[in-house]
């Protein structure tokens, strides 16, 4: 692109730098291969190094074709390491029975930890105590939150964005994560939400038409209502709808999309020449939101407020692209919070699938279907026999039971005494599944009960482009 | 996409087949570089051979790699053959002084000739004399006319959809050319038009900001109101700005982004992998005013309305891919009528450029300006001495004022004495020169005064969205 071409190398991002670098070794074989004159190839060769060492400089990592640079790291197949687990938006691979390696991540993505300083400065800064996903590091990775907090220090307010790919009718519990914690956040702070459904990715992605991806995603929107978010300072909107409603939307969307190139969202999310033109641009629909000029009813006609989007780790790849273009475009990089993965039943290998009825709990589960799903599938880390159980104890880093109850069971001392008991081996598989069923039965069933009194109006409002009780 | 993996090889586009041959080409050299079992390698030959025959019955030649499908031949660089003409929507380019050899272009896009029983049956249709521009071939080509006519014919009518990109502030003569012949077909057919200005295209392209853009689209769309057009059927509007206020437009748009590979936008457009994923999606929107249903609100809600594209032959690129689309997403392909290009002052071999103000006659020029840069720059096709000229006569083929005359100069017979004038060498360039400065002085005084007459709510009342006085 022209505005990268003319402009200074001092300006350029490291991965714009990393292009520079790839294209110019390209120049530099094909005038070899291409048997050009002495001196020409010679300069290029120059001018190679030159690029290699403004990259060496910004990055303070050497150039490696193919391996772009650190805070913009490919995660997929392609460059992962042997042992690294496989975390992109359609896919999350690993052969550890705990999960995903977090830890790990956190250095791949050039993330940070969320750590007990940071929390407990949530907990100042707000007055309240930290949610059960930031106590148990079910929320374990951010970035820019020191900033998003000075400025909240210094009553400087910041808006949320999370959002949903609506790609079936039915949610289950793991879909929740987000916006339980979403919502949470919207309360403790007191700030405006956005929540984006990407009815447009679905259609572009999978065998539907636009109508349906577009009812999905208003089935979607009542159990988003049901999380209980504030009508008075919450929008939610489908992109097939808002695109065409929004003067502002569109317009960020095609600024993000000047500039990522094909090149780069190659890298990124792994498309390929064969992938269709509406998944290759996609990624800027899905950064967008992050711009509060994308909103100009929601906020007032107000641009450039801060935004912090909560969601989970696999989502990361569209905000590192949106975090990179942000300056150039002369708009703020959104913050970030990352969470873990929600288990399937039957193992922590995997992400959950909503296409699978077995994986997981769904929010339309019947108490019946939730205790003969736990009983029938759920993962257990406990042993063979009840006589080995009690003698050597059950694995709770393994144990799916366990690891839902750290989601959804609010009472850090119930669940220390309950992993306590399991370990020790006083506590059998069959009691701590009892406990599961127990906890997510009422939490089911509260929450078909809140659907049910989503009507078509207040889907309605929600959806309606307006300005949110807030000022900036 | 697995729309197209699903579906029977028969249902497959000329070009789906041709990128399946492809895959499957990539897929066997793949098998056998990773020395894969002999019986998988000789199942997908099989498959290879299969696609292979498939195409052939489909487009009546041999698949050829690289070489897509004549419908969709890509016209960059990378395939044209020696001798032709280089023609897409960014550059045009011959080395004949008469210009491009258009003959040649009609086999080679594969679209068909305005013969004289299609300008007799159009004449026929409207009870109008046809437009000069029929008469002298300066629209020579056209897409599915006859499948217009029948249905016109039969009391089915069509509207009307062309466009500009705006890149600059000022316009010159041939740029009316498009609408001038939009202009009469509105007219003649009494129909309803839509216009596009594609900002959103020339900041992608441009050192442009959205803003500036969307400025240069404003001021150009005065000067196509000045054309004359009827403001009850005319629909003129922004890019940047229709997007986020039509419910319809963006859903086609998506619709097209999804039927369309990077494979193919890249053989089509000659796109490549630094491009910025905007101008690789951008075709798209270019393609979606050619349905009705991205505009509910100009035609009522209606769908699948024929559309007739008056366009410069360098557009057709993005209407062929529109044609591929069309059926696989259920809608109409859209007619086409095909103009030559308005030469540059200095001579036919390239098409005008906005940016060199000597290029060409500018609607913003002073009768003195006019008269100065004919003189000065307009190519001669007269003899070096006027001995030699009134001897041998001039060139008519190749003599630049002559042929501004045959697009501006409305009497036939007037036109065809100058011609036998200047080809015998009675008349002198000096005198041929000073016909044209006195055709084209008139023409853009009246343009400057009608467009001076252009008040903003006019600009207005064209890009409000509403119904159109018309009805289907």
């Amino acid at each position: 692109m022209a505005d990268i071409e003319n402009c200074d190398l001092k300006s350029l991002s490291p991965l714009q730098l990393f292009e520079k670098v790839t294209e110019q070794g390209e120049k530099v074989r094909a005038l070899k291969a291409g048997k050009a004159p002495k001196d020409e190839i010679d300069a290029a060769v120059r001018m190679l190094l030159s690029l290699k060492l403004s990259y060496k400089t910004a990055t303070g990592q050497d150039y490696q074709a193919g391996l772009p640079p650190r805070d913009l790291a490919s995660i997929n197949n392609g460059t992962k390491e042997e042992d690294d687990d496989l975390v992109d938006p359609w896919t999350v691979q690993t052969s550890n029975a705990k999960g995903v390696d977090y830890d790990k991540l956190i250095v791949r993505f050039g993330s940070s930890k969320i750590d007990t300083d940071l929390i407990n400065r949530i907990e100042r800064a707000t007055g309240q105590k930290p949610h059960r996903f930031l106590r148990r590091g079910i929320f374990f990775s951010h970035r820019d939150m020191d900033q998003v907090l000075h400025a909240y220090e210094n009553k400087k307010s910041f808006y949320l964005y999370t959002g949903r790919g609506p790609s079936s009718q039915a949610m289950h519990v793991g879909h929740l994560i987000p916006f339980i914690f979403t919502k949470w956040l919207q309360e403790v702070f007191d700030v405006p939400l956005v929540i984006q459904l990407t009815d447009d990715e679905k259609y572009l992605w999978k065998d539907l038409t636009t109508e349906k991806a577009y009812e999905y995603a208003i089935e979607n929107v009542k159990d988003i209502i049901a999380c209980g978010f504030d009508i008075n300072k919450t929008f939610i909107f489908s992109d097939l709808d808002y695109l065409g409603t929004s003067t502002g939307f569109y317009k960020n969307i095609v600024r993000v999309q000047k500039h990522v190139t094909f090149n780069q969202v190659k890298g990124i999310f792994g498309f390929t020449d064969s992938d269709c033109i509406g998944k290759i641009g996609f990624p800027a629909i899905q950064a967008a939101p992050s711009f509060s000029s994308s909103f100009p009813q929601i906020f007032n006609g107000k641009e450039n407020i801060q935004c912090l989007i909560p969601c989970a780790i696999d989502q990361d790849p569209y905000f590192r692209m949106t975090r990179d273009v942000a300056p150039r475009i002369g708009l703020l990089k959104p913050a970030l919070m990352h969470s873990v993965f929600f288990p399937a039943l039957q193992g922590a290998q995997t992400k959950m699938s909503a296409s699978d009825p077995n994986s997981s709990i769904f929010l339309t589960d019947s108490p019946k279907q939730i205790k003969t799903k736990i009983n029938k599938h759920a993962f257990s880390g406990g042993r063979d026999t009840i006589e080995e159980h009690r003698k050597y104890g059950g694995n709770c880093d393994v144990d799916v039971s366990f690891m839902y109850l750290t989601f959804f069971l609010e009472d850090d001392d119930r669940l220390e005494q309950l992993k306590q008991a399991y370990t020790s081996g006083e506590l059998l598989t069959g009691e701590l599944k009892k406990v599961l069923i127990e906890t997510l039965q009422p939490l089911v069933a509260a929450h078909q009960e809140r659907r049910k009194q989503v009507t078509d109006e207040m889907v309605k409002q929600f959806m309606t482009p307006r300005k949110l009780a807030f000022e900036f």
